[in-house]
């Protein structure tokens, strides 16, 4: 007989605020966080972890929850989780730490999530210049889909997956972030020719004491002071793995990281029961609180022997990830394409974040004309599972992105009609997304063309 | 009984040179480039191409005609071809023009391509600060399979696709693109940040007669001189489609473009029988002559009707694509994932063409511990059918890209392995890529943590 | 706010024998059992359910519990549900019943199950001549994947299905089937020649009141006694669905259920990890106990506007199913060929499941060539995801079956070699499955060309 | 630079006659048929072959041409190819000969094919019973699709398949086919249970001189006569391969073919554009004229290495097949269950062959009633990419078959309909298929649940 159902390492009482839990969580990277638990190569364990905000999104009619988010409180993550061998010896510096995702999915009880676009003075999103507004859809599941009654006509299969997989930074590595990320946020964004096309704001965002949740050490220890000053917030990816978002990292899924302190410190949350790729409204996945069923192994001295730095230092390396076969799979697809130029008709040199910014303007508004709301459509294609690919890199100065859609997830054919076809019923796809005002004073890009939002 | 072989609208014969074709080649997009056929809606009918480069290089030992190679005569396209509904009436502005690729392949006698990395005084490509000499791979096709003497160890399926399908464009949208390119064109790269990290060059390639080809109008005449000077050159994808590069645009797929001018005029080459997303040695995919069977049906009104305009004017617009069923399909890849902080270390602000290049130095210099040299992984990458994606583009201050690779085109298991498992036969590939020197005088990156190229 | 916690309408407890259970389980199929909940269309509910035996093979070291199974007491099943649209009206005869299968899996606490082949003379399965043992591998559970102690050296994710599922039969159906089987009970075996070649016994299991459990009908009752005696055996798939054991009946699946009796009264069981098309080894798939999650929807009138009935009453019907697009795909496949030729030589004439057991003979013994013993094979082909396809049905006198095994499951690559590459490691696959004696005395059929049983 | 252009080993003029072609063809299995090429190991070779009937059958508005046809014409051949390796040396009997499929389709000029059913009189077809009268329909290629004038609405991409691939037999092995054959051919069909299911006829077709054509083997000679009298026929699969109509034996595929005669002796012919599990209309797949792009390897010594005999003797073998990543994928599938019950409510023991029967009779009604002819419904699952399965197959007494219907292939949505959404447009499907009378004396069965064919 052998121990066949995983042991819960970490465990979550939904009912509860994140620094309630029993199991203290954390909400930024640093390497000082202790353990909460012990992990063996080959062990099946299972992971619990609140939605990335901790509750403080909810299952209700307004989005003003979303409006006054406070962004430093994210990402709630549970950990980290120090592994060793089967002969009870720790993960080294220089390991590769190999993570089997076996299953994940809701929490029992707690079957629903939902997406939301940022204010665009508070957080903002890929698209803030021209959806200034907070937004929120809810999302139910049943089994493996998900619908929302703020999106009739839509359902579709969640690829479910983490959006925080990570292990801890070393002080070295800690450092170079750091440095790197402030050295940023002291651009002048006038000499950043990004920003005037994506007007995401912050440009980065720094450490900081407020909000800060460190696990077991106690908030406002001397020991809690110094490390929240340096602790690195969780919005971005980076070497550690950590924010990287990929939607495809589900069931049957593997990640090798890269193990930069003893024991590895794998910490994990912010589950997604599906996202696009990009995840471009920023609170862009289906939120929701989860669990992972994960087990590890450690390949010795494997981040020299597989993984190459790219940058000054050996830390300068990202994991890699191995997909597996059991996803949903669609037969076809609608793609639309953007290229590097912008709204305002500029041409941008092999810009691939201005042609991906175009091609899913241009999703959003071909959806609009089968009925959607604007809004809808943007919600939509940040958390179903569409496809955003690097198309041309090469061809100067256009950069060709592309958005790929499922068809398969619409109640109706939303494919262009040929021959004498109508077009298809364009029923009007009420109710909408939750909606609040926007009250700041950031100039809206309005979409020329189009219908206005 | 039915027609059912399909018309050959233009036969092209491989022992010629693309300016002594039956049927005339041009290599710029204008207005007034004479249709050289008539298309009727629902005919299915076959058009013949030369490779991009018209012959010019070779299935030799040789990198030589890459290095050399004039890109002002890139690339040789056939049409165009005017399209008219049953009724006989031309297509028309504000149109949309359905084209479905039925069947495509290459040319029977002419089983082979070949992929390139330009001199990095003569074109470039996406890594060409790292890899500055031109090089050359020769692929052989067994039916669906492609194999290189230049890459052993790696056999894959092709995903045939033309990298240029387009309508002519009108005058006005013709303006449109030559002021905005000029412009770019004359931008002091000093303030373009993105020329620090992708270092290809030129900016922009604009109007020029050198080799200009125009179909059916005669080099040298008062109406050549006019057009030469003002025809787009083909490289960047634009609002006609045009060199979009998407390579999953097989079998069995459908192209909506928009109609600009009488007639469609709709043309197409630069043959690929197989890409990888962002097709980024820049003479990327295996590069063909070939064939393409397809059939057209106009969508009255289309413009308005699917597209909205992205930009100032009404001819803003990209052209929608339909991805089909029949493509090879993998079931696992391995993931390498990049994020916007370059090779320097420095971050840069959600910069999805700098996490994808590290995503795909990532993936070469991993491949390279398999035995590949770099030079073979990068060509490899460029032609093989990878997936690039942009995987999260919110996070501040990271994009994250990632490259996937199926794992099934090689001839070893590329996996990171656990356990006590070794790691493979780290068999060396040779022969290697077909290289030259490399004698300008650019600054050449090299990659800090690996091994020197 | 929503309901999203599926409401669970039949619990079970694990720990408990089937007839302790809270709400009632049944083993019979029979109009006059009560139903245990009503069900709305469009709710989301949860069924679970033990395992086909309900409890009586454990997870131990030994098959003895495998050979001397009762097999009077399958298979559990839980319910009847009676469903009722959203007016509160009843299902009624000649309605479809929609049930889509939103998730389903293992219960928690219970992650493991088992397959098993009969002793000869006590159930026996497809190639009962061959083997006559009883065996059993058990199988552990890492999220979605399996892998046994009894069988090292495979893994592989589960398309997890119920084996059972179905409506109640009405009186005149019940009639049917048991008089139609009784016929053939009857039958003097040397008149089937089909019994010549599957030697599986008996012909037919008829309705016997040992061991009949009827859900709230007390045991012992008049009521019992009479429902006892005329009460379906669970064992064959019949017109009401029942044990159709379709491996692709997973999440995301519909089935189309015709409604014999008001209420329509489904019933569901024998939930299945994973199954190999055909189940060849009787106890085939991995069993296990369950959890359900479904959702209903009445088609009024379906019956008549969808199933055309295939026999002398408008009663013999079959349920239709849709499978939908979550589930493992695999990318390479070896496929086994078998012709309706026996193990003697003798030609059957267009006998497909002559040809599909020499298909599966075929494919045990090139397994066993790389290490597998036989009972290994026969019982992995059972339950893993192979397919078993009618390729041919017409080419007189040879039936053409196929079997097609995704190579992926094996830790080892089992395709042919050519060339001068070697076979590969041979490694001895131990453990063994568990195997008991046979003590019969009815003829065994040697494997005559390979090695001996 | 290499070789890449395959080699024409057999030319087809379609113009000409089976027994006019430059390189002779054969209908008959033999081994003392001569060789009409040597082809070495690795060498890409392009084999064209004739329709199956040697273009009897006419893209014309008629299916008398089916209902004449003489069987014993069929199938011409193409081959057979003597095969080498590098050094020269012959394949050997005992060896493995693996086959590539690299590439294949319809030959130029010729695209275009037909499905039909016989007459009961003269072959029939697994529904002869129903479907007593021939009918054809043809199929025009739009490049990888394929649509009928006489199945409206149905378009589908081919997944084009050799029907007939296969080695030279022995005389050993020619012997005992003969003498299997003959014995079912005189069997009293009486005491064949299935007869009395599937009527088609006759049981076997044995060797006949007539239209018997043999290679390079001069008609009337002395060695003809000998040879033809003693011929297998080339209806069914055997242990050579031969009519193995595996659907997915399409292009990247690879066949294991046991070698039985010096040199292998390949032939190949009865090329499908497309066909469905079962082939059930028995001239049932999209035949045409076709070619077929192969490349050999010789496994030494491999019968023994992979194949078990199952059977009396080392000869009782069948080859392996190996499918590829290179087909059309569907996402959705609606499925259609048989048990082994016949039309008048007779039960059967486990045959598959009579679940597989009801299978596709409840697929043909559902689809007669979207509008299509149960004729049309008939063809349509015979030649589409449908699956047929063997679900279940030990639940005494019913084996449980499926049919597997990809929803896309059809231009309606074929699901049935919850709710209150009608079921769709019921159009009228037509022109019908050509049909002929049938002027026979054998009783038809009729079925007695649905409309009158």
């Amino acid at each position: 007989m052998a121990p066949s159902t995983p042991r819960v390492v970490v465990g979550i009482d939904v009912k509860k605020r994140p620094w309630e839990q029993l199991v203290p969580l954390h909400n930024r990277w640093h390497p000082d966080i202790p353990p909460v638990a012990d992990v063996k190569e080959g062990e099946l364990v299972r992971v619990e972890m609140v939605d990335w905000t901790g509750g403080r999104v909810g299952d209700n009619n307004s989005a003003e929850d979303i409006k006054s988010l406070d962004l430093t409180i994210t990402h709630y993550l549970s950990g980290p989780l120090r592994v060793l061998d089967t002969d009870g010896k720790l993960a080294q510096p220089g390991d590769l730490l190999a993570v089997e995702i076996c299953n994940l999915g809701p929490l029992p009880g707690d079957e629903w999530g939902y997406t939301g676009t940022f204010d665009r003075e508070n957080g903002g999103g890929f698209l803030t210049d021209h959806f200034p507004c907070a937004t929120k859809a809810i999302w139910y599941f049943e089994g493996i889909y998900a619908y929302s009654p703020n999106i009739p006509g839509v359902r579709f299969p969640g690829l479910t997956h983490p959006g925080i997989i990570g292990t801890a930074p070393s002080h070295d590595l800690l450092n170079i972030w750091n440095e790197r990320e402030r050295k940023l946020a002291e651009t002048d964004t006038g000499s950043l020719k990004l920003c005037e096309v994506v007007h995401q704001r912050p440009l980065a965002s720094l450490p900081t004491p407020k909000n800060c949740l460190l696990g077991k050490i106690k908030e406002g220890s001397p020991e809690w002071q110094k490390m929240a000053n340096e602790a690195a917030r969780t919005i971005p990816g980076r070497e550690n793995g950590g924010n990287c978002d990929i939607k495809n990292l589900s069931r049957g899924s593997k990640v090798y990281l890269p193990v930069f302190v003893e024991g590895a410190n794998l910490s994990t949350g912010d589950m997604h029961f599906s996202q696009g790729d990009g995840e471009v409204s920023f609170c862009g996945a289906i939120e929701m609180s989860g669990f992972l069923e994960l087990k590890c192994e450690i390949i010795r001295g494997g981040m020299k022997e597989y993984l190459t730095p790219m940058g000054p230092t050996p830390l300068h390396v990202n994991p890699i990830f191995e997909i597996g076969p059991v996803e949903p799979r669609f037969s076809e697809w609608l793609v639309f394409e953007g290229i590097s130029v912008d709204e305002a008709g500029q041409q941008h040199y092999l810009d691939a974040t201005v042609a991906y910014k175009r091609a899913v303007l241009n999703a959003i508004d071909y959806l609009s004309s089968f009925g959607y709301s604007k809004e809808q459509a943007y919600i939509l294609l940040s958390c179903c599972p569409c496809e955003g690919r690097i198309s041309g890199i090469v061809d100067s100065p256009n950069a060709v992105a592309t958005l790929a859609i499922p068809t398969a997830i619409f109640d109706q054919d939303i494919r262009p009609k040929t021959g004498k076809v109508p077009k298809g019923p364009k029923i009007q796809r009420s109710p909408d997304v939750l909606k609040c005002t926007y009250d700041g004073k950031l100039p809206v890009t309005k979409n020329l063309g189009g219908t206005q939002t």
